[in-house]
């Protein structure tokens, strides 16, 4: 590869280190404490709460000459114990994933290639269209579908309802906004927030997100929708979009998607499935039906940094027609042309796809770590999360202490420790603290949210790392508490 | 910090490794390579195709088995040389940051730490915290003020356009939609592409996004802006927004941004700056005056990952009134309650700020990086490359066979081959095919634009890694090339 004409130089450039061993030498210390903390993921305290005095050394002016490596390093290291606490076992919080230490590998080469995936013609384009292309096979979509490695799945259902916005408009809503266009969306009422933020966002406003009960189960109420539907027809509104949730938030219902599909399709609705961790069950054959219909989405938006444990932040969009996504999103100025050869050919570029012009080189560790499990493997685990959460549910619904809050349909089980003779707001109040309580004891991390108006405990379990025991661990620390408590 | 009641467990979660002294000899290969290849980032070529032969082994059925450590390391070290050409000194193409290889520390602790930055309380979200304090304090921001670290200018624009929007309808918008507000917004004809994005993307449509004509500095016309927003005025509309831009993609030029700070204020708009690469030149004592104005900007946009030299992607944006900009986004359904202590505490959440809910710890990495460096070095190397593309425009202007296109007003020069007894769209030709060359031979990369409907060679230098004799190279090379080609 070495040039002619190109002859070696000397020192670098003047934010290479002026010291090539010292430099590597920093990188050894920081690799191997960052290693060790990958290897004892699994021990300790899942959270503990960062020291005032290491906040308070972060309060400092702007600096404006460097640091030594050395100090450099040290300042680093001492942030390694402060996490969210995901990594852990017994992290049980939101949605988080737990990440893989194989991540590492593709991150270290992706921050010596330091690929902008904006566009252009360079391996790192090619490696995101796999990505995609992976996608697209796993969730069956057709050849002439598209889609885009994002941070996660916030941005996705804004690109996808984007789309969606557009193409119901014919496209004229990106010179002329969408005006006085009475376009109505639908979601059902577990469908998390990301939605209603996207149409916040794309200026529809919330209120033309229409809300749709749901059933026992929290699943959309097909009749209800329809219903909706129609009376948003009758007063003179265009409905063009409706999301189903594959796998809601507050308790991993999966609505009908097949239903949504259909329903869709006869009222010419833009149909969206918000798979944000759930659609990664696709990679599980004992799941995977549980998907079906996600197959007939117009669009899917999820997380490869969830249940998938990518380490922070990857998401995806796919849009079933190719063609509606970059007539929603293309517009290359004169500096971004496509010249049709040498580093300006590669076309289509990602940003014919997205808002992004700028981009990172994610897909490397999406790419990576499909290579390094395979799916196989990720979707056994995902597997294990459900027969835990499972277990966990029939534990609590055995228990004469707690209380089952929602039935356990993938992954996430809520409940709440009960007390006789106690007001709800006593109650709620109990069940907040035994959760504070147990994240401040380091001893494990469930979330809160709130069920049919009750504070529950939420226990979700997207995590690798996880074990019986370990939801064995929270239970015995709950009673404990409870019981303490009471 | 070794709990006794949660002992050593044995073998890790399901994707972590099988031996952990086969990863982290993985590892250490990976490193090497890597190492390698950003201590020889000034050699060799800059930009080499990908091979087609490569870029077929790509094209493979999604993995369902997981590949061996050692394949897996050899398919990430063959990508190596395949990047953008933007680590190299004579990369010249777009607005490309060259990246730094400190980088890599705060990348592996990052890893290691896997932190979703959305919210909660842990040490993650005090690096950001500190990170927009200093970029405040960089713009001389009011202590009330707001920022958020996002992907790019893009988002960053997005968000700062969403949040005048709303701003500008007393936040209604968010539920009811832009509907039929007539809101009109101001740029330059050489603003970015980023900006009528944005104003696709909140709903208000391109058009309501008015193109100012510029003046022979290639800055904004400022009597005829204020011209068109009487104009808009009289015809029914209400403007509220203003954008300047601070080094402008094409030629580097600065908008006069007091006049455009005075004419807000007189005119009730919101006055954002695009500062995509142009503002990191607050970082030096020279150039800094050339932005005065920009601290009495209501927003800015900018990124770290160009002339900061941060990997990508990072940047930033910051808007005047925190308040406003919480109003613009803050929506917490209960799943994301805070609970006012433990992990649910450290109010405000980022995710008040922006779109994304799932946030990676993309904060670290700038956070590293101006502690490593400091922001003296960072201004001496941005004042540097100023120097450079005035060299070049005064090789260009005393050159028989080149024709300045344009002022050389920071970072950019635009310059194209003549060719007398030529054809406009023959020279075009000529000098796109000059460039098409230049990249393939690997010798540099600038890019083109049209600059007064002209093609230009754009060589923009935002690269720490350039010296004077790279450009030398360069014009070396494309005075063979034209004379060869005339």
């Amino acid at each position: 590869m070495r040039d002619p004409t190109h002859p070696t130089r000397g020192p670098g450039g003047d934010l290479d280190p002026e010291d090539w061993g010292v430099f590597e030498s920093a990188i050894e210390t920081v690799l191997r404490a960052s290693l060790e903390k990958m290897r004892t993921a699994s021990e300790g305290r899942v959270w503990t709460p960062p020291p005032d005095g290491l906040k308070q050394r972060l309060v400092e002016p702007v600096p404006q000459a460097g640091l030594p490596m050395d100090a450099l390093t040290q300042r680093l290291l001492e942030l390694l114990p402060y996490g969210v606490g995901n990594t852990h076992p017994r992290f049980f919080g939101w949605v988080h994933g737990a990440g893989a230490p194989g991540n590492l590998l593709p991150e270290i080469v992706a921050a010596a290639m330091n690929a902008n995936c904006g566009g252009r013609d360079h391996i790192a384009i090619y490696i995101e269209r796999q990505v995609i292309e992976w996608c697209k096979s796993l969730f069956a979509f057709p050849d002439n579908s598209s889609g885009l490695i994002v941070s996660g799945t916030s941005i996705a259902t804004i690109i996808a309802a984007k789309t969606a916005r557009d193409a119901a408009l014919s496209f004229a809503s990106r010179a002329q906004g969408v005006g006085q266009a009475k376009l109505t969306g639908y979601v059902s009422a577990e469908a998390h927030s990301c939605l209603a933020r996207a149409f916040d966002m794309i200026g529809l406003g919330t209120d033309a997100l229409r809300t749709i009960p749901v059933t026992a189960a929290f699943e959309i109420d097909l009749q209800a929708l329809t219903e909706q539907v129609r009376r948003d027809r009758d007063n003179g509104c265009t409905p063009f979009f409706v999301a189903g949730t594959a796998g809601t938030v507050n308790s991993g219902a999966i609505d009908d998607l097949v239903g949504l599909a259909a329903l869709a399709k006869a009222e010419n609705l833009w149909f969206h499935v918000d798979g944000a961790f759930g659609a990664s069950a696709i990679t599980s054959p004992d799941l995977a039906p549980r998907l079906r219909g996600i197959q007939r989405a117009d669009s899917i938006a999820f997380d490869f940094h969830k249940w998938m444990h990518v380490n922070y932040a990857a998401g995806c969009v796919l849009i079933r027609d190719g063609g509606l996504h970059r007539n929603a999103f293309a517009n290359r100025p004169d500096y971004l042309a496509a010249n049709g050869e040498a580093l300006a050919g590669g076309d289509p570029w990602p940003v014919d796809f997205g808002p992004d012009l700028s981009r990172g080189f994610n897909a490397l560790k999406v790419w990576a770590h499909l290579l390094e499990h395979g799916t196989d493997k990720i979707g056994q685990s995902i597997a294990k999360n459900c027969q835990q959460a499972t277990y966990l549910g029939e534990r609590i619904a055995a228990h004469p202490d707690f209380e089952l809050l929602a039935p356990v349909s993938l992954n996430v089980c809520c409940f709440r420790y009960h007390l006789a003779d106690a007001s709800d707001a006593e109650i709620d109040a109990l069940n907040a603290k035994l959760v504070a309580r147990v994240q401040m004891d380091g001893i494990a991390a469930p979330s809160t949210t709130r069920i049919k108006g009750h504070l529950a405990i939420r226990v979700n379990i997207t995590n690798h790392r996880t074990r019986r025991e370990d939801l064995d661990i929270l239970l015995t620390a709950l009673e404990g508490y409870g019981a303490g408590s009471a």
